[in-house]
């Protein structure tokens, strides 16, 4: 079933922390939220110690007098649980709660997202918290609903507590029933390691020099998704029975989590914290950097998990920990631009984080709407402006669907075993880089697909084009689908490193690319990385012969009707074919033996006759466009993500929902401005 | 009570191992000492087990054959208490003396200052072995004043033993009385990191992801440098009873430790280990870099301590352990420079480090004087020839002050929250380096002074102008300081970042600069970090419109009577005020919104008339000016930091005191070359 | 004695896991061996689990099977004892076997080589399981040769688990006899670390800050080798009792192992793992990088422990783990150039890694001359090749020795302790690469040469001219032998950092180069590192005035009848002398007070007439010159590292042996191409 959030209109909020301040600020600050036509505030998730100031003591009137205080200006509540800090008296009580190092070294209290999944005591205590907080606040009326904790597997994605060894060690044994099968799923044969007794299990540990069993480390992380979910289905069970009329999500999207499994198994959507910004300190040297625009790329897997979700936390100020993470400030308009980028691409819900920059602790410098002193700034006036806009076009948008006819393909088992394997990982990053600019930079909205054990061919023919970039683990059943998808007319293309690796992550005795072999028409008959101090060899393409082999360059041998339709020159291969495209029933597949560049990305898009904008825009490459409908109508975003004025052509008639004139022919967006059209 | 050296005449000295060398050599090296002008020598801080070969059986005859042969020479001895280096016997017996890292693993024997300050059984035996030297010493007639410890907090400046763990539990519960003062402090409600409990009270530990409470960080270094004073106190008290008529110090200068304090408090004056030549090795890529020039700031900190100190350790080879470090030779004439640049900025005892190069252990590449072979060389001769020297001027120059009339503003509080904190802590680095060059390259001399809880305005009225250029922490009390200074006739500039914590590294609910801004006349409108990335605004100064506002750009907001004299341009607040002044009373106060840079500090220097040294003398950069005063007599000292010749002009008529001639006119000093001239 | 590997013509290999694949493939497998021309086949290294599945239980089904099925196909087999990777139920109920890492945690199972040489239990289980294979395989037909354990101290080089640190009392107190001899040897009085009850003596520990005492840092690296040879010993005497007419090798080379005495000891030839395209990977920014041509050295060293020696692993395909050290894919040609590489340099013997590329673990991207396929591929077809011309010329090279004229001196002494010492031993590094290259370049072939305890003046009176760049550890012994060799005739040349160590690593209270001075008649006057920031300084020498005197400067003083051959410019020491020759006996020696590079090893090689090859051959830079000698002929090997077609001149009639046709005058030696000539 499709879990997606459900409002009315769209609706903006805030995060507050009640107990953070003097509660002679509680009403002001209430007032002044609903002034500005705030509807919701997400509060508790970091409270524990509030509601249970010592063990089995517990005590709601803090928060009781902050949602009473709340609601009486209109305000509902968004409850968190506050399981993602621990107690100080809980985990000096209980230390078997804390995460552990791979090497055994535990993690303390101080920070926050300390503990572990699996510790009995810990699933106990966070079952009595939030039995206690579903039945107190069950049936009052400013409460709509739950965030399970707070940014699952944020901060740290593994665990190496003992009770994560046991627990395991239990998950293998339940998984695999027998040590033969554990040992042949783990090629133990390799190396000596194969286990003959159970107790010798464990999550991977220490090892000379660190590079544990491959396959062993593939199943840790399937087990540590496996944990986390487990550990929210805990609390979520507790709030269906106890608050049944309140709706459940948890804020994400961090490694080491199936997000789409636990959002279908135990959500009712999905909700994401956004944070554009980091595009501004996060290195990265690629060619056309997207910075804040790739966040448009991170929605669109949010948009995978639930195709109308919801912002928990939207950025609204400079950014950074007191420690690291340094972030400028948003330039004027960017918190506007950022909040109508989370609604293009479906979010119906966007809350700011947060209302008031903290004074204490370590996240004084992630800014607020209001700064510390509390008085008016520009930053609020921005809220203001968007909040007054949302009511022009709230009713209509809500509950549309983001637009797309292309998608890349993304898959747990693939994500997974790329992080360790530098054989297939750091180029499906790469190639996924190139495909997200060329889509972007071509105004050609683009969805992200889970594959999953379920996809039938009916999810697939939702697509136009497909794009697997480094499908290196395929199963047959896989392979078939994708067969199946193309003769009924869909196309899908792959880049090297692809079909040979079982869901165990073992090469097949196959050639490459493995089962895919038939339905792209090809085996690799020589393949090479390009190695550092060697010369990178190149391809022609509709023209262009200057196009970066990089990385990695599979020599292709044709095996059946396929057409060669690029080769490579500058290596020994030359003139072999490098790209080869086969039609097979009513749509076609492409391979590629190499790595995806921006430049080879754009011109293969154009193969493909996808949402034609071309119609109805002239837009510049800064430009981002979306479109969302609902009820046969096309609500088209346009947004200018650079720092200059952008001129666009409107070709046809449309009506800009902010303001609503008119609009047509030659347009100008000025720096970070946002277009609204029907 | 001002902690001043106080000596006869200029002193030379050595440090001497004398347990590291066969007894037969000792005679000749005292003779040596003795023909080439030495008077001092320093021994023992290495060498407890040699002291007390087993736990409570005490052997002083080495030393004493030692300091009895020294004395024949008349020497007189400096003696070293020995606890740097706990006896392997000690640390086995006893592994609670040593520290340990913040993960809980231990150091251990094999290299130096393992052991932590707050081990009852380290405190116990280091009072037994510095009583026994005490009393052993106390009437010896060679035996002038003593050594504590070594270079406290050097290697290694955090401290996390369960002794250390246990002490700062007691430390915060006698500085916070109550568990909600404490979780006040430290913002605790944040991130849910209250304690209910004092047992749960530690030193930061280990956090996911290694970030610790910023405030908790702050109050770890405070209770680290109490630690140190009271580790070095026990020793005093110890000393002043047993020795009451020697002199009491210690080496330093490392993190961690309120040196000023500690010298107030316990020492009767500060001695510095002084190693230029690190400027030749540790990484610097700013603008003109200064090299071992920039050694006159750290001399000029060690003044703020005591305007009168000791080097007890005098870099006079080249220098680095066996694994790192690693330092050129110094050039010739470099070892005299160093010695002059001590002297200069207020140093009235020199001891060379060390005698001969160690042939054994991890500082065979710390040279000495004298090389492995014991041969004549190039050093000794210049130490001959400074020692020479120094007898001409030394009962002169003796006891006169370092003259300046203008200083930069230390203050413990800043610095240790800047160490971790990341939104002011390196932009004083850097505003620092900017203002030192600035005075260096201007021939300015410059104080540091040293801001703490009990400073009055009578001491900072004796400057003229005062620099602090990124004042996080400021309280109402500092800021009323600043504000009678001002009024008074005092001129301060301030740079960003200024005046918006409390003392616990919390934020103010206020505007910034807090609580300065009253005094500056201005609030800030807005600001950012300049990203990675991003186009680096500039502002206009004086003509110059080219000036790089770095790093971190706050918008001003005139709020009094201020008057803009600069404003940004190249950003979206383009024109808006970035350094503004403001009269009042009979000074003025700068605010400058941003990080100071060379060329901003240099054209800010220009606004006051401060050493007016150009009726003097005519300068090039490359020559640092220092001047020390004594009973109305100024002792000039000019030092060429630069291989190559440089032309001076001087205007009046001087006396050279190390040759004795006149001095006018033109006149060039060679590579490395000084003079000294009244 | 010298151990060198006896053949009887030259012979290929394979490496094959038969424990990997399913049996069915195994026949086929070995039959297309045989096909190959391949002869030898390694096994059982990785399968302790398979022959003791249980402690006490052995079970040598499988591996009989597979050796009788490829000994049907006339292939010998080649035993490896399994000891590299202990099984699962070993580590997890004797956890005193793992290896332990510096700071006290341990290594774990998961990977290899996690186990440690001194525990009692490893060595008693090693005992057993190699007891047991000994006596089951000693009369087996199929066997001819054991291999110990496998790539001792690879991955991992230092060992500090319990067993260690006692081993090492023991092993210090059979070495010392007395504390006092330790504490001398140790400079333990140095920085108090004077033990005063040998329990107090461990390996080294975590100390503050990372800089242990380097004298027992150089003890370590002894005791770790003798911790590698006694537990190879182990295995060898169990072997040689029980397996008596089997040979004994083990494959290397790795750090802290004296391989010259372990093979000399206990090993009846020594074996090497080759993988030249590491020179793809590992960062050389060096000028004109080896890369695969460097392996070429490691050959030369491998020929200095055994003139005819094995390789038990040769690259065959492109190489690295799942997580690190990507390799490329060998290109068409260079399968066969490194196979004859490892010829022409002393292999008799060429195993290839591996058969067939793993389809599971750490190592799949090891690819093996098969692929995971199993389909007809190039590199199959490579092998196919060298095996037919291996069988032209096998006969009358097996046997013949490498021709060299030159040395290059290594010493374990100086290696381990420059291993740590940044102020030798990085410059060892620099300069044998300047001098390998020089050699290279200039097609001179030249030798590793050990200088150990037992070495001779007849053994350095092998080669005209030895090279012993930065000789810093040199006892009085060792300063005689290089005198009486040049007396003898011979010449030897030296860099700065010489001469001024003991066996301790203690420096000597002389004058640089210490013994070496009277023979090279120069002391060091004055002598300092290049900083960075400072200009580096040049010689001139033949005609050339630009060359860089790097990294370190020796200002050297005539003691005797010495010759300045070069001096420095562009310091305060221009004009002195920097290069000085000294004529003694026969001889003669030239001392360098610097750094060498390429420029001046280039000059200096041309001092001699070394090996005159410009008679035969006019060779461009590209191509490596090779002679191997038997009976009095020379094989000249003549190999083509670049990936273009290199044109030589051939000046007198050869024969090509691998096609049997005459070769003179010009030739074009295609990219990777090799002639093999007599």
């Amino acid at each position: 079933m499709e879990k997606r959030l459900v409002e009315d209109k769209l609706k903006l909020g805030v995060c507050y922390y009640p107990e953070h301040w003097s509660e002679d600020l509680w009403e002001d600050d209430f007032k002044r939220m609903k002034d500005l036509g705030i509807t919701y505030v997400r509060m508790g998730e970091f409270a524990w110690t509030i509601f249970e100031p010592e063990e089995g003591n517990f005590s709601f009137d803090l928060f009781d007098r902050a949602v009473t205080k709340a609601h009486e200006f209109g305000l509902s509540v968004i409850m968190g649980t506050p399981t993602a800090t621990p107690p100080a008296w809980l985990t000096e009580k209980y230390p078997d709660v804390l995460n552990v190092a791979q090497d055994g070294i535990s993690y303390q209290h101080g920070a926050r997202r300390h503990y572990n999944y699996n510790s009995e005591n810990y699933r106990k205590l966070s079952s009595i918290i939030v039995t206690q907080m579903a039945q107190h606040y069950s049936s009052n009326p400013a409460i709509v609903g739950w965030q399970i904790d707070n940014e699952l597997n944020c901060e740290i994605d593994v665990f190496y507590s003992e009770a994560d060894h046991n627990a395991f060690r239990k998950w293998a044994k339940e998984k695999y029933k027998t040590l033969d099968n554990l040992n042949n799923a783990w090629g133990t044969v390799f190396w000596n390691q194969t286990y003959t007794n159970w107790n010798q299990v464990y999550l991977t540990r220490k090892t000379v020099p660190n590079s544990p069993n491959p396959h062993h480390m593939l199943d840790e992380k399937r087990f540590i998704s496996d944990s986390a979910i487990s550990y929210a289905a805990l609390q979520a069970d507790i709030l269906r029975k106890h608050a049944p009329n309140h709706w459940i999500t948890t804020n994400g999207m961090f490694k080491h989590i199936d997000n789409h499994r636990m959002t279908t198994e135990i959500l009712d959507f999905y909700a994401y914290d956004s944070y554009p910004n980091f595009g501004r300190v996060i290195e990265d040297h690629s060619e056309k950097p997207l910075r804040d625009r790739k966040w448009s790329w991170n929605l669109s897997v949010v948009r995978s998990i639930s195709p109308n979700y919801a912002i928990f936390e939207q950025q609204s100020g400079s950014g950074g920990w007191t420690t690291r993470l340094e972030q400028p400030s948003p330039k004027p308009g960017q918190l506007r631009l950022w909040t109508y980028q989370s609604i293009a691409h479906g979010a119906d819900m966007v809350m700011y984080f947060r209302w008031r920059t903290a004074t204490k602790g370590t996240e004084i410098y992630w800014h607020g709407i209001n700064d510390y002193h509390n008085q008016p700034n520009r930053r609020v006036k921005e809220v203001e402006q968007v909040s007054s806009e949302v009511q022009q076009i709230g009713k209509k948008i809500v509950g549309s669907s983001y637009q797309a006819e292309a998608a890349l393909i993304l898959n747990y088992d693939n994500e997974w075993d790329g992080e360790f394997d530098q054989w297939h990982g750091p180029y499906a990053t790469k190639s996924k880089d190139a495909w997200i600019k060329a889509f972007q930079y071509n105004h050609i909205p683009v969805d992200a697909f889970n594959l999953h054990s379920e996809t039938t061919v009916v999810d697939l023919k939702r697509y136009k084009v497909l794009i697997y970039p480094h499908a290196a683990i395929v199963t047959k059943q896989q392979a078939n689908l994708f067969s199946e998808y193309v003769q009924q007319g869909g196309n899908i293309i792959f880049g090297c490193r692809s079909g040979y690796k079982d869901e165990t992550g073992q090469t097949y005795m196959k050639q490459f690319p493995g089962y895919l072999s038939d339905l792209v028409g090809v085996t690799v008959e020589e393949f090479t990385r390009v190695a550092p101090f060697e010369q990178v060899p190149s391809i022609n393409f509709k023209g262009a012969h200057d196009i970066e082999a990089n990385d990695f360059n599979e020599v292709l041998q044709l095996e059946k009707d396929a057409e060669v339709i690029s080769t490579f020159s500058g290596a020994h291969f030359e003139g072999k074919p490098a790209l080869v495209k086969r039609n097979d029933g009513l749509g076609s597949s492409y391979y590629y033996g190499g790595v995806f560049n921006l430049d080879l990305a754009s011109l293969l898009i154009n193969e493909f006759e996808l949402n034609n904008y071309q119609e109805k825009f002239e837009l510049p490459e800064e430009i981002e466009l979306a479109i969302r409908q609902k009820d046969g109508n096309d609500y088209t975003f346009l947004l200018n993500y650079s720092d200059r004025p952008q001129e666009i052509v409107v070709k046809k008639e449309f009506r800009n929902m902010l303001t609503g004139n008119q609009v047509c022919g030659r347009v100008t967006l000025e720096p970070y401005d946002v277009l609204v059209l029907e």
